[in-house]
């Protein structure tokens, strides 16, 4: 299964954690695994407790990582200036594993699933979900 | 499956290797995959060489990536100090898939699993393991 | 299954797309996902477009998040100077689970899998790579 979503880059950072759900609800899996993804290579997929205050705070932490503003060689050999997103989605990956049962992801009560757009303009991502049944 | 343990947070590192390849075991899996979890946003699994000279050294780098006083959001708005714990967390995940064979890990000789209790205080945690056969 | 490389050490990073590729191809898994990695700690696995500016781009930034002539105490006590090795490996894990549909990986066009050996000596790595279909 798949869903979209429009981003606006620059670590726009969205909680997918309803729309994964709903797949896993349809899936009717009793126990089992979600695999959550995006095929690209400037962007991430984890969780985390969705709010203002730490999405700031986790924002900095990528910039400490990848500063937008480094020297990148990818930027000096393409002219494609999003050096930073390339080595923040080798860094994060784009790609979550989540245990599933009766139907519900296992999450935590203060975490959601977030998917991380690091390249340097709006995108339209397709985000995979695949479950297996255990 | 499920099992629980008590850690002193502040990256705590736990290896919780024996705990999990029993599981495996009782699952009498030939071949396949196990999915082994935490559900919180300030905690964390990896494999590493399981000694104390690397649990400092880990927990070196980590305090560079996301330092326990900087300056959070998170803890300006919601009084709660642990803004580190969540951006470690969003950083390494609580989510490892490791492959299965015979009814055990394939791990090599010198790697371990771990959990990290980012948490800026004593934890219970529960640790979900969930095995897919192939 | 499985495959071995042989890699230079000291962040060599090798693209095992092709590799991983024809066993998702020989495994005529029409829906599932494939879990590749590497038994060892001091590896990773990860995605990213595979060009010659951004391999240098993520070393640069590993170097920054472990770098490699810190002070670690795996040094210390073993006589084993690879503990930016470890770090790195506990850091960005030797796990990758990725999604497939008819027999192919469901990747970017731009999005290559890579397995970077952190070690500081030339090894030779068994990767293994499980096809679970769903």
């Amino acid at each position: 299964m798949r869903f979209s979503i429009k981003t606006k880059g620059l670590n726009d950072i969205i909680d997918i954690t309803d729309e994964v759900s709903e797949i896993v609800k349809k899936s009717e899996a009793k126990d089992g695994i979600c695999l959550i993804s995006c095929p690209g290579s400037t962007c991430g997929i984890t969780t985390m407790e969705y709010e203002s205050g730490l999405i700031k705070d986790l924002k900095r932490a990528l910039e400490r990582m990848a500063p937008v503003s480094d020297d990148y060689e990818h930027c000096k050999k393409w002219g494609d200036c999003n050096g930073f997103s390339h080595v923040r989605s080798a860094l994060l990956k784009p790609f979550l594993a989540i245990p599933i049962e009766n139907e519900e992801l296992l999450l935590g009560s203060w975490q959601q699933v977030v998917f991380l757009d690091f390249d340097n303009r709006p995108r339209n991502r397709e985000i995979i979900v695949k479950v297996i049944k255990s």
